[in-house]
């Protein structure tokens, strides 16, 4: 019996196809998967800025030169106007359109970014035995605005958006140790306990993703998120920002453990 | 000029001399400092086994041979009779005496073992710019008997002992991922805030130590403690047991940082 176990490049092309219009997580778990954002070339460089000064939310993984949709360092071959399920489009900070491809906004004086997200280390918790609540309760991560705003750059600006992992202490102790090797997934949280000490007024009302149970004994423990820079397009309002909609990645080539630090 | 950085020789020079018959906690400082229990022959592997079935608050630094006072991994040339600023002898479990030497205890079954301390994390914590609330006071670390129970080995029991430090939650992140490069020094955390989920009715009373302030925003963290080891002779009551005092170590060597993870 032959085990199919599909690789990143497998998912990409259930994506270019049509085949995959939803998200990616679980799919191709081995491999490193990416947040995708595209600016013009007149602010790229200020976004670039924005990341550097915020890598815990924006890890930068390749920026690719302008024009061009082959990440060659990600994944040769690969084509990021057609290979990730679904797209979102904001013009001056409104998303306007959530299509399937975005060949039709394409345009030679766009920059992309893969930056990293956090299914890389969360398949390093689930190997140690750790719960993924969203993952038990089958819904997307729970993900909350803060009141704690990025370092701005140009004209990029806007607040940290942090995801929810609810555990108790002693896994969330774990959890902190493993997910610090993971630099370009977000790396170590940023806060536990109180969600007012960072601005969340109700842990049951996310801004984005679905709540999750917090359970007797267990504190919620919050880690950088990339849709921090959709935030920030939504705040800074640039004339036409692409991102992938949200959970709807860009699968690399790249092993998830490949960037991890080893202890 | 010439400036004057002890050793770990010259530490246990002055306790031996008797100029030192106080606490180790900064002195030599980037010298790895020991936890001393010393029990009979006939007890011995049952206290190593205690001690491999417990490596957060029993991490093996070194095992001498019975009536050997030398510790030759940790210390070349040292004595454990006299090296260390002040002892205290258990009999049957009871403290009968806080000597400053035990040469006239001291026999030829005895079996000494030099375990790790949390003076190696703390500095890394230090140079890491997290801060202690004990060396801010001026007091030692309080420590705490929690209600979780060592795994038992031979005649040996006993109640886990924690060390309390007060951080906000950034902070306590950063503690954890720091202090699980020194599994030789208890590692990463075992609990962080409500003290009675692991037994601990009162934080203003420590068991052992000294009360810390924690402040708004912060939240306890606790440590596995070396003394869980004399926890377990008070409940085990061997016919003898000598340790050393309250934070008067035995002072190595060897530089703190020579057994940490390098990330």
């Amino acid at each position: 019996m032959t085990v199919y176990i599909p690789c990143g490049g497998d998912v990409r092309a259930q994506a270019r196809s049509g085949a995959l219009s939803g998200p990616t997580c679980g799919l191709a778990p081995d491999y490193l998967q990416a947040n995708l954002v595209i600016v013009s070339q007149d602010i790229a460089v200020d976004f670039m800025w924005f990341c550097h000064r915020n890598p815990k939310p924006c890890p930068i993984l390749e920026v690719m030169e302008p024009g061009t949709f082959e990440p060659g360092h990600l994944a040769s071959g690969a084509d990021i106007r057609t290979d990730l399920p679904r797209y979102r489009i904001y013009q001056r900070g409104i998303l306007v359109e959530e299509p399937l491809d975005i060949m039709r906004w394409w345009r030679h004086d766009l920059v992309a970014f893969l930056l990293g997200c956090s299914l890389g280390f969360e398949a390093a918790m689930l190997r140690a035995g750790l719960p993924l609540r969203h993952l038990e309760q089958g819904c997307n991560v729970p993900m909350y605005r803060t009141k704690l705003p990025c370092k701005p750059a140009g004209s990029f600006f806007g607040p940290l958006v942090v995801t929810m992992r609810p555990l108790v202490p002693a896994q969330a102790i774990e959890a902190a140790i493993i997910t610090s090797r993971y630099p370009q997934a977000h790396g170590a949280p940023i806060h536990f306990g109180d969600p007012q000490a960072i601005g969340i007024a109700d842990l049951t009302r996310p801004d984005f993703g679905d709540a999750v149970d917090v359970r007797a004994g267990e504190v919620p423990v919050f880690w950088a998120c990339g849709v921090t820079t959709q935030a920030a397009v939504i705040e800074t309002k640039p004339e036409l920002a692409i991102t992938h909609a949200p959970g709807c990645m860009f699968v690399t080539d790249r092993l998830a453990d490949d960037n991890a630090i080893t202890p």
